[in-house]
Order: C-alpha cells, then structure tokens, then sequence
C-alpha cells in the first residue's frame, strides 16, 4: 500500500459526515429481520438515530418499515453518509461507484475479504481507495463496522453498542472494541478504522482534538502504514487531551493475524510502541488495562508526583499495594510529622507504621467504625504535602461503609487536586462497585491495576510538564 | 522464633478440631450488637453453625441469645475449639491458661499485636506458643480470622463469608482471603493462619490433604519460617491436588510491610518462589490471577500439551489471543487436514487461515448463526489430535447465542478431555456470565487470563508427568 496522502483542507468537515450525519444510504440494506440478520437500518432505529434513513436493495419496496429504493441514484436527496454492508467482496466497487455518483462524499465499507483477505482482495482494496482518491469521497473501511455517535443515537455497526454519552472517543482497528466491554460498559463515540485504506488514525484523531464532546481519547491500534504523520498528529493531540493505547499484533505470530485481519502492516511493535510513548500516550498491556485508564483519565485529577498513600482494610492487601508501587516505580509515601500527629491516637500503642494504614486494628483500638477511620485517614494524607495520591483498598462486604467513604471522597478530590484510585478487594460485585463508581470514583478489580492507574496519571503529568 | 516442632502423630485429628469442631466457646464474646459490632457469636448463628456455642464474658448473662459464661471453667462442656477475639493483646495469655486448664486442645487468637506489632508483641507470642506447646495445645494465629467450613456453616471470622460448598481448600496469611472475592465469589473452606506461630502451612496442607471435600488448594503466602517442612509437605500434596499458589511481600518494601502484617520472616522472594515451582504450584502474580487458576483447576480438565486452538467473534480478538499464547510459551495449532476439510466449506474463498478461527465473516459466507459456526468449529479442534486445548473469545452480547455454545461444551471436554477456557471479550456482565459458568464452564476478564489459565494446566501436567 502507498502511504495515504496527507489530509485535505477539509478533512475535518468530511469526518463529521461520518460522524454527524443528517442523513445515511444503507445501499445494500438487508431484508432479513431479527437478532442473526445484523440488520444495519433496524439497528439505527433501535438505537433512536433521529437523521434520515434511506434504504437501498433492487428487492425490497421497504426494510424495517421504511421506503427502501432500487439504487442509491434513486434516493431523493443527497445524503450525508453511505453505509456499505454487503457480504459479497466483488458487488463493492460499483457500489461506490453508485455512491459517487449520487455526489456522496463519505462511505463506510463494512465488507470483509480486501487487504485482510488475499492477493485479489488486496488488489481491490486498491481499487476502492483510488476510486475514492479520485473522486474527492472518503472512505471509512473496508472491514470495518463504521461509526458510534451516542449524542445522535448513531451506531452504524450490526452490533449494539451501549448508547451512554460519556466524553471518551475510541479509535480501533476491531470490532471487538464496538460494544461494551467489561468494566466500561460506555465506550463514548466510536471509529472503527477496519482496514484503513482511506481515513485513518491521523484523521480519526484530528476529529476528536476539534471535538468538544471528547475528553479522553482510546486507540486500539495492530499496525499503520502512516508512521510519521500518526506520531506527528498523535503526539500534537496528547498535548489537549490524554490519549491511552493498547498496541496488539505483538508476537511475530499475532502480526501475522492482524495481516489477515485488517492487513495491517505491523512488524516492528517495539517501534510503533516507542512511538506511543514518545507522543505521551499512556500505554495499556491489555483490554482491561485500556478500560482501566480510560476510567482513570475520565474521573481523575492527574498524580502531580509519584509518593503514594495506602489506606487498607486488610493488612494483606497493604502488603500487595507496596509490592505493586515498587514495580510501577511509585513511592509509599513517607507521612508528615503533621499527619503522623494526626494519626497517633487512633493507633494501638503497639502499632507504629502508618503507611500503608490498616484499618482494622486502628478500628478496633478507636471505637470508630471502618469509615471514620478511613476517612480521618483519607484526609490527613490527601493534605499531606508528602503525599501526591492515594490507593485506598476497601471491600463491600460492609456495603453502607463502603458508601460513607463514596460520598466523602469527590469533594476530597476537588479540593485537593490528587486522585485516589479504590481497590475492592473483597466482596466486590458489579451492583456495588456501581453505587461507588455513581459517585463519580474509579474502582479498580486489582491492587495492582489501582497502582498502575495511578502511575500512568503521573507519568502523562510528567509529560505535560516537560512538553 | 524458633523452627516450629514437626508434626505430632495427631496433628491431623487436632486440625480437625479446627476445622469440623462440635463446639465452640468464644472466648471473651462481645455483648455489643449488629454490623459494626463484629460479634463472632453473632456470625455463628448467620451461617447457620448446628454445634454448640458458649460466649464466655463476665459481665454478660447472653450474648445474641446464647446463655453466656463468666469463664472457660464454667461451660459444661469440653469444648473442642475455643476462639478468642479479644481487642486487649495482654488480656491473651490468661485466657489461653483457662482454656489450657478446661482441657481445650485447640484456640484461635484473633488479637492483633503479637508479631505483628513491636517487640514486646514479639516476646509475648513466643511466650503464648510456649504455653501451648507444653500443654500440648495447638493455636491458630494470632492475628488470625480463624477457620471457615460452608459444610458446617461455620465462620469463626467477623467478616460474612459466602458459604457455598464448593471443593477449594483457602490457606492464607490475610484475611482479605475470607470474605468472596471478585471473580469467585465461593472460597469453600478457609484456614487463615495469622502470625501463624504453631498451626502453619504443613499443617493446613495436610488437612487439606486428607479433607474427601478439597479438591484444589488456593494459598496465599507473604512468609515462612519452616521452609523444608513446607516444601516437602507441598511438593507432597501437589502430586495429589493441585496446589495455586500467590506469593506476596515480593519487594523490599513490600517485605517490611509484612513484617509489621503478620511478622512474617518473608527476605528470600525468590526463594520461596523457586520452591512453589519445583513442587509443581501453579503460581499466580496477583489475587485476580488466584481466582481465575482456582476456576480452571475447579472446572477444567488438564491440557496435556501446549498446542491451542482460538476460535474468535473477533478478528481482533484473535490477534490478541495470539500474542497471548506466544507470551505463554503456548502454541497456536496448526490443525489437521481433516479438521481443514470440515471447515473449508464454510470459510468465504478469500479466507484461507483458520487459526485462529474467525467467526464473523464465515458466518457471513455461510448463512449459519454465530453459534451454529462457533460449535462446528469448536468440534472439529476438539477432535482434532493436533489440538490440545481451545481458547474462545465469543462475547455475551448475543446471549442466546453465547448460550447455546455454553450448553453444548461441558459435553465436549467430557468426551475429548480437553480443556475450552472462556474470554467474554464484550458485553460481558455479571449476569450474563454467571449463566454461562453455571453450565460448569469457565470464563475469564481477559484474553490474556484465559490463556495463562491454559498454560497453567500445561505446566501441571507436565509436573504429574515428571513425577
């Protein structure tokens, strides 16, 4: 593949035809119904897009209870965006070419068997992308599911995605990243790039720097042939707004997947990922982790250092969160003589480290309960000038303690300008750590994971101060 | 402290006194009430314990209902456990004297400030491991939760644990341990060793052992002092049950925050580590990693061999779990040409690798659901001698779907004995795979963790082998 040309003056106008369509051709719009027939006109309409539908199939005089037409020359305005999702490879090119005609200026090609397919299918690929180059249209695909804009119920994928209007933007090269995931069950607005023969990182990015309804931005990224224009767009944009990456395609076998998944071309992962770091991106090891710093991004302040407290509710969990500072380079923080004041009358006599604080044996020697206990400790050490953040590990067995601390900490936050990342170590299940994370908090399902949150917060804090 | 003395001949008939006691007399009861009062007679009853209790507490005439005793001599009955839950750490010895002189020959100490404390805590355990030692009494603890036993309902912590009788065997060093944790929110039975000053790990394994309801044994371990006695008791028992192993108090600082825990003697990370190796204990970097090894050995057969098979919703997906077996030392398969004959009709022409397989666009090509696809494939790995273990990434989005695969596996790995381990890779949520395991199957947050589940099941193989 030649290296995409670099983008035009109106670049950002074409990538708000995908992403802000007032009207979309699905040309080549299914006639099946129901949950196995991926039916991209039912599935805008279940998910509320409230632009114009248009429907293309020769056979059908509606789908989904709309007008359908025989060609995208016969629909009655000139739409904003065309959604191309047949399953037949070779029915493509003169599907855009319909669409060009028609004076369309952006296409999603949903179509699968071109650069991930084989040496014809590579060939096509071409094909398309001239086309297109030719004719001023851009094209979003082949292989890929489209677009997700929750602020238009917009989701041009055969797949749900949960339409929650939160200020995270993803850009991925796999569907897998267009529904929920686990522990972030909102993914914001979407691109799924597929293939990349046309639109690709630098302009995916480019919208959501001008876009004031993204705040964090989420790549998945196996491989790109736009190496020096991506690090140059990448690294300008982690300067407004942190972007957070999960690079996959690393082993010399998982490249040669991605090659038959969206034939990208990504055999140096340790160059593409010493790129990341350069342009400041904070670099994921897997989904969880992706899910993870998005949450971290999205709800924290930034670590203004790298000192931090523990507050535990289990000495063994205290032991884990030192263990996960030493190897994500953190510090314990070493506790002021103010907050060791403090602190000194709840403590047993016998008991001098406070840092990391157990809670238990302080709550039993007070008479306080667990909250009262965590929150005096929570406050000395969100004061404390020696300390820059705070990982607290609080179970929720004890469910209404366990909220006593939520309802404290937003406003600890706010006033100190440091993160606490929550650890429920024990008792923790999904309805619970909702209530605390509705409270505006991240929870974290691992000591560890609640400790690199922190350190990525400090390391893009960093970047920042020396950009 | 000195090397604890090697078993007695009835160690295991006193261990059962822990662990199946008929009853027990708390030792200094709390006459407070209700969730922050953490009355362990209380929890008794919560659980639904048949034995007898007896709250001992001078200045009670009840306790949660239960006629109270002003001493250990008063209970009409030799006991066969005694819990002392105490917040006073010199009110201790006493009481360990009274229950010494009514004939009680088995006491947990839950007071904290022993070793765990300063030196006088110190000296005062050596002095309380002295006195049970020539009476020929055993302790758990001190700094110790006690014992959990869903067969008996019984809890001797104040923290709720859920008590599902599953075939997990929990000895730790932390009472993080006792309560549910995320992933597996069953922990069957629980010995919490403390400070462990006289009970210890030999002991616990051996019960385990010889326990007809333990079929797997989960550890957590920040340090001992009683290393061979420990690595010929493991290396004993792990040839038996599989053994899962966490090792904490890995960094220097992490050691000394265990010191302060549970007085642990924890210098020699490595050490330790090397020893859980070499007596086959599958090692877990951290508690998530525990509860996904404990499921897998639960409900999956071994994998006698390292070549996997990935069976994908997503190219994505895919690529991910690629990179994953490589980072594993695992093998991606290279199937058959029988298995290539059954799945060449299926596959659109342009799509020539089938590993790993990806379920979109032959679902696409072929007109099948996704889990009529998901299940031919899965078959033909299955069967397929070159396959020694499948990896499915299949999301619960479409949950009917996700369903009929979940109905059809357990069959499966019964015929071929071959482990299949789970990714919910989108969608997931806590219901949707709560259904899916209730089939007896396995799921993982991750890629990355269902693979490392296999990998492990490899390596245990591997070790019985070598035996």
């Amino acid at each position: 593949m030649s290296e995409p040309q670099p983008a035009m003056p109106d670049s950002l106008a074409q990538m708000k035809l995908f992403m802000e369509p007032r009207s979309i051709a699905v040309v080549g719009a299914t006639r099946q119904s129901g949950p196995d027939s991926f039916n991209i006109v039912e599935r805008l309409g279940s998910h509320g897009y409230r632009g114009r539908v248009y429907p293309v199939n020769p056979r059908a005089d509606s789908i989904a209870g709309i007008k359908a037409y025989p060609d995208v020359a016969s629909v009655p305005e000139k739409v904003d965006l065309a959604v191309i999702p047949v399953w037949e490879r070779s029915a493509v090119p003169a599907l855009i070419e319909q669409c060009i005609h028609a004076g369309i200026r952006a296409i999603v090609v949903v179509t699968q068997g071109f650069a991930d397919g084989d040496a014809e299918g590579r060939q096509l690929q071409d094909r398309i992308s001239r086309m297109a180059r030719d004719a001023g249209v851009r094209l979003l695909g082949p292989n890929s599911l489209g677009v997700a804009n929750p602020y238009l119920g917009l989701n041009t994928s055969f797949v749900p995605h949960r339409m929650e209007k939160i200020p995270l933007g993803v850009i991925c090269q796999s569907g897998l990243f267009f529904s929920h995931l686990r522990s972030m069950p909102i993914l914001g607005k979407g691109i799924d790039l597929g293939n990349g023969c046309d639109v690709h990182f630098a302009e995916a990015l480019e919208y959501y720097e001008n876009d004031p309804q993204t705040r964090v931005i989420l790549l998945h990224v196996e491989g790109t042939n736009e190496g020096r224009r991506f690090a140059e767009v990448a690294g300008r944009v982690s300067r407004k707004k942190p972007i957070v990456a999960l690079k996959s395609a690393r082993s010399k076998e998982g490249v040669a997947a991605a090659q038959s998944h969206t034939g990208s071309l990504s055999s140096k992962d340790e160059v593409v990922r010493a790129a990341l770091r350069q342009c400041g991106i904070a670099q994921a090891e897997n989904i969880e982790e992706l899910e993870d710093l998005a949450k971290a991004f999205l709800r924290l302040p930034l670590m203004k250092g790298r000192r931090v407290a523990i507050v535990s509710m289990s000495g063994g969990a205290g032991v884990m969160l030192v263990d996960a500072c030493g190897e994500q380079g953190l510090k314990v923080a070493e506790p002021s003589p103010e907050t060791r004041d403090k602190l000194r009358p709840l403590l047993p006599p016998w008991m001098h480290g406070m840092h990391p604080l157990d809670l238990w044996p302080i709550t039993a020697h007070s008479g306080l309960s667990l909250s009262e206990t965590a929150l005096i400790g929570l406050r000395a050490f969100m004061a404390d000038p020696n300390v820059d953040g705070v990982v607290l590990a609080f179970g929720t067995v004890f469910i209404e303690e366990a909220l006593r601390i939520a309802d404290a900490l937003p406003a600890l936050m706010e006033t100190y300008r440091k993160p606490v990342s929550w650890w429920t170590a024990t008792g923790a299940d999904g309805e619970r750590e909702a209530a605390i994370e509705k409270r505006g908090l991240a929870v974290f399902h691992g000591g560890e994971r609640a400790v690199r949150a922190l350190r990525k917060l400090a390391d893009y804090w960093e970047f920042l101060q020396a950009c």
